[in-house]
């Protein structure tokens, strides 16, 4: 069987270190740099997957933990993996539960074969190893997995940031052991908090490990952007150039445009659907509360440059209305919106890196202070 | 200007009152007997017009009552109108807010020039008369409006019934007089609660004021079926053969086939969308309460022979997960799936009409005892 995964580095624009790429998967070309919809229960929330293909969304996130305890991976697995399930032909990428596991549930114990934990949804106890995660992702089918981490939270001390990054790189050769789906691609996952020596040290240690491309998480949970960028800029140089890197659950605007400068090729974020529910547009003049006031007679589109179902036919007025009135269809108009505005804004940074005017292109769009 | 409207009664089928019609409006011709989507805010629930027209929805209806409270009929004027506000260029029918004044809002006073009462939204004190609700429609500018009528209770008296009966008459001549859009048609509404030779008399009444339709209105408002069908054959032989008759409010299956047996041309009716968001399927071999455990595995569709995008894709299990995970994609599958089915019974039962075959299709459905 040919390998049915490769990166291809086509070009690094040359002021800075954006990088275009393409990722070749089971389900198709990925190109990069993307930023990834998030479908955590296996689906992207108030899209229809027709929706999500009209936008052009070329992968998209689901969460294993979330999956895992309801409905079940086995579950998913009977109904021909995620991709049937949820009826999503392109691209899936799932996460490896650390994250949620650390955040969501209530943690009984950290200890060296995995994490014992209880379920947000109903207080049942669960033990998450490795070896168990692997199965997790196996059964899910996504054509990217990430090895199960230990995400340390941002107020880790360096004595607890070694040892959680040293558990992490301990797990990561366990999933590779235990992972055996060759049309399922495994990333590892750089951890390391914000300490320098550790984010090198983690690079390091992963990129040995030969990967098929790199996570870089534990980063966007609670220390300041400064900061994140310059742990990216800390472990650029030790991140194999030939491997595709996912900053995870970051892909606010302004962090998509600071991630893409620093060398980073993928992006999740559930920002963009959770501000749709929450009556919120992104635009590149700006955000729109829409359901302010200001918009009550404005019969202008959400963004007049935009190309999505939402802004070629429905007016702030109307959207404004509808969240007014607890439609459910503004959840479906913005998050539209929101989600293509992101996609378009990484099309024309690819543009842009293509041309080797990102640095110009992502100034012009940062300065606006917008996001 | 030519006449915009016009009812083409086609054929009756040999054995039964059931109409097969075309019903020609500003925004397309509407083939009867037709079930309309609702869309009481300006958007039919959880499904993008793009949605609608997929299910080849023809016609949905918009409720005047919650559309001059909110956003304001005057909004919806400066928008263009509902059909630019809502972006369905397709036929739309208001109804004229009565029913909703009567079961929604606080009343203060039935007078003899209207009603006024008190918004369910902030408790604003407000006045319906027949003047003002024709302002109101005619600011919407829907294809058909509907006359301001008084929607008696079921439980009222004859008495009562003949006091709201005739005043709906003197409103609906107010009504004639206050419309004035060539391009609208305003529909008469025939009351009488359940009594016959009410009905019979609002009947004659109406048919006498030549209106371009006319609804049934203060039907399946609490009396029991048997009696709703009892009205409609009462009737039938004084409504105008060239009319279309609209049968206001229902639109269940069983409804939907016994309706049309005693020739109703039009329905509406919110079950199908409201279900959906319950989670509840129809189907013609049932109803499916698919947050039930028995179709945790099932991987077949809601109906096998249904075309429409849920059923060509979805599983009930994928369905029920997205119910268990409150999911808004359920809502959505479902209004798809519940619409579809009415408009395709309804296209099987213009079907079978024309085949002169309505007696045996509507017994061999209702027989089932499904819906």
């Amino acid at each position: 069987m040919e390998q049915p995964f490769r990166f291809e580095l086509e070009h690094v624009d040359r002021k800075t270190g954006a990088r275009l790429g393409k990722l070749y998967t089971p389900h198709g070309v990925i190109q990069t740099p993307i930023y990834m919809p998030v479908g955590t229960q296996a689906t992207v929330k108030a899209m229809l997957p027709r929706d999500l293909a009209d936008i052009r969304a070329q992968i998209i996130l689901s969460n294993t933990y979330h999956l895992y305890l309801r409905p079940g991976s086995k579950l998913v697995k009977e109904a021909g993996g995620l991709h049937s399930f949820m009826q999503w032909n392109r691209p899936i990428l799932t996460d490896s539960g650390g994250f949620q596991v650390f955040s969501l549930a209530k943690i009984n114990d950290i200890r060296e074969d995995g994490v014992l934990f209880r379920s947000h949804i109903d207080g049942s106890k669960h033990l998450f190893t490795p070896e168990s995660v692997m199965e997790i992702e196996q059964d899910l089918g996504a054509d990217i997995a990430m090895c199960f981490d230990e995400c340390a939270p941002a107020s880790a001390d360096h004595a607890y940031a070694t040892k959680a990054m040293n558990r992490t790189h301990r797990w990561a050769e366990r999933c590779q052991k235990a992972h055996t789906r060759p049309d399922q691609a495994l990333f590892g996952i750089v951890q390391g908090c914000v300490y320098p020596d550790l984010r090198i040290e983690s690079a390091k240690t992963l990129a040995s490990m030969d990967f098929i491309g790199y996570g870089i998480g534990g980063l966007s949970v609670g220390e300041p952007k400064p900061v994140m960028y310059e742990m990216l800029e800390t472990i650029m140089p030790y991140m194999p150039e030939n491997k595709p890197r996912y900053l995870m659950g970051v892909g606010s605007p302004d962090c998509l445009l600071e991630g893409v400068l620093r060398g980073v090729d993928m992006f999740d974020c559930v920002l963009q659907t959770r501000a749709a529910r929450n009556g919120l547009a992104l635009t590149r003049h700006g955000r729109l509360m829409l359901r302010n006031k200001t918009f009550e007679r404005d019969f202008s589109p959400i963004e007049a440059e935009c190309d999505c179902y939402t802004c070629r036919h429905f007016t702030r007025a109307y959207i404004r209305h509808l969240i007014k009135a607890d439609e459910i269809l503004s959840a479906q108009l913005i998050s539209i919106h929101n989600l293509r505005f992101s996609l378009k804004l990484m099309e024309d940074v690819r543009a842009a890196i293509a041309e080797d005017r990102y640095a110009e292109f992502a100034a012009e769009l940062l300065e606006r202070k917008l996001f």
